[in-house]
């Protein structure tokens, strides 16, 4: 049976729930795909751990000091990276050096963390196109929502018109509780500060650069081959939740009116319009019912008129899967004839 | 460049809708895959139309007589096969003996009408297996609305632990008008009938058998995996919406819940709970808001919680559009490297 290697540069709480779910699926990997899938490195920005052999879950506790970095991942041998480290859009945040290393040598790499996607998409694409790697994208662009599954697979073949999603959990949980139950922002962020569901800083998801960073791995990842050059944070108007008013929400809610704040993307004449802000949704539609920490997306395309999805997985087990169902899709292609679940013996 | 040859099965709205837009697409598919993309040949029950070097849109209005059925379809060399036939479970329709001849030869096909899916899907199945042949079913699973595709690509490597559907966009027309303008069945119907939305005889959709058919497909198709021996009709509760009363709507009205004719599917114990019949969400679940011809699907898993899709695609536009959905599906496993849109050059 083939043995293919699989390290975790990252290792916070959506890494280790990756690892653990990976391990809890080996039987599937072998079943399904005739694949022995071994965890054989995870590291954090300070230590590591590694076995050629296979890590098992009882070890992930025990990392060592000083293993880190794209070399320690290269000594592993891992055959596919999973890059799971914290995001930064400035700079592309640790995750870059990790996500370059591995898509020069070749290597398969799945991508959680958005940063180095926002930073240097389009140079990641290029590494990936010149050494042949696969780069995947899922964990990074909302998750356990399918949003680019949808563009570039349910929706393949159709001109998308138009997409506009709610794609970050924490300002959708604020706005939900303050319009359902009559609070203000600061009221709203600190029950969610308490309740671990906001950072302590944070202007990431209020200020709307969460949603932004998402946007732009989804029009630069799933919607590349219609833009002429990538789209930037700069290109963007961004506005968050930050300066919503309880007079506000309340003139919203005497109107039918629930507001959500909404990445958007549109093709006009060529060009591609794109802004994160607040929009308003009439009782009548779905995303007015996208409660707490769900996430949503329509997309509106020439033959299939609006798809909507709304996800509602929980962090970080719902990252992990959509990370682990990214792995599968690389499985499907690395296995001799393309799968699909209706064709497998029953 | 490499020439692939397409014949459609079934001349009415769809097969015609079907051919029209994949001859709109040619130029795409030769600048996506490099393939030379000919509709070779087409026909109905009674008439039809072959040409080796690709028939164009304006020679679909002169079918000839007499030129029909398996053996037409295998001369005109087609690699692939569309089969857009009317849709008979309990006979499997004649698309049937279509499907078998090509599945037989090893020639790909795509099948968008339900009848021979529900009634010989597991010896299609096997007869695909035996020869290599793709077989692929979104046409004929709601359509538009991605469901399959959730199942085997989205949410890959979960498990499935229920699915619900509002399948039937007819019902879901009848329904919505009957609660939104608290009109009764009959003058419901009337009106669909006078708009085309319903059948003459609207028994396949009103009494749930649509829903059933696509409820199986589902089952056997998206999740044959997980099941011992395919689901059959008979292995089915279906109700339609045929008896609900005014009264019973205005009952649900004042409760706020608004009936939806649904079809379900629970995993219990290793063993698969399916039936069709009518439910009642309050008015923040998602699936109240699915209005007119709209259709949705929520599929629960272990590792992504609830994931909604909302369709709205127009009849036949949409449903030939997840045909060749499914054409694409096949056109990158064809090609040499699996392709993902953000693998293009850019």
């Amino acid at each position: 049976m083939e043995t293919l290697k699989i390290a975790i540069a990252g290792f916070g709480g959506v890494g280790r729930a990756t690892a653990n779910l990976l391990l809890s699926r080996r039987r599937r990997y072998r079943d399904v795909y005739g694949m022995d899938v071994r965890l054989v490195a995870v590291c954090g920005s300070r230590a590591g751990l590694a076995d050629a052999a296979g890590l098992e879950a009882d070890r992930l506790d025990g990392l060592e000091p000083g293993l880190s970095g794209p070399d320690f991942i290269a000594a592993s041998g891992a055959d596919i990276l999973i890059e799971a480290g914290p995001s930064d859009f400035r700079t592309g945040g640790p995750g870059l050096a990790y996500i370059r290393a591995a898509l020069t040598a070749g290597r398969d790499t799945i991508v959680i963390s958005k940063g180095a996607l926002v930073h240097s998409g389009r140079e990641l694409r290029g590494l990936a196109r010149a050494s042949g790697a696969r780069l995947k994208v899922s964990g990074a662009a909302a998750a356990a929502l399918p949003t680019i599954d949808l563009l570039d697979h349910s929706l393949l073949g159709c001109t998308v018109i138009g997409v506009e999603g709610i794609l970050n959990a924490t300002t959708n949980y604020l706005l939900d509780a303050m319009t359902a139950r009559a609070i203000g922002f600061e009221e709203a962020l600190a029950e969610a500060q308490a309740g671990a569901f906001a950072e302590a800083d944070p202007r990431n998801d209020t200020e709307g650069w969460d949603t932004a960073s998402k946007l732009l791995i989804l029009a630069n990842f799933g919607l590349g081959h219609d833009l002429a050059h990538d789209l930037m944070m700069s290109d963007l108007t961004v506005e968050g939740i930050q300066s919503v008013t309880r007079p506000q929400i309340e003139a919203w809610r005497e109107r039918g009116l629930v507001p959500k704040l909404v990445g958007s993307l549109a093709s006009e004449d060529g060009a591609i319009r794109a802004g994160v802000g607040i929009r308003t949704y009439p009782l009548d539609d779905p995303f007015a019912h996208v409660r707490g920490k769900n996430k949503a997306i329509r997309i509106t395309t020439d033959a299939m008129g609006e798809t909507v999805a709304i996800g509602s997985g929980t962090e970080p087990l719902a990252t992990a899967a959509a990370a682990l169902k990214d792995l599968e899709h690389i499985l499907v292609d690395r296995t001799a004839r393309p799968l699909a679940l209706s064709e497998l013996p029953s």
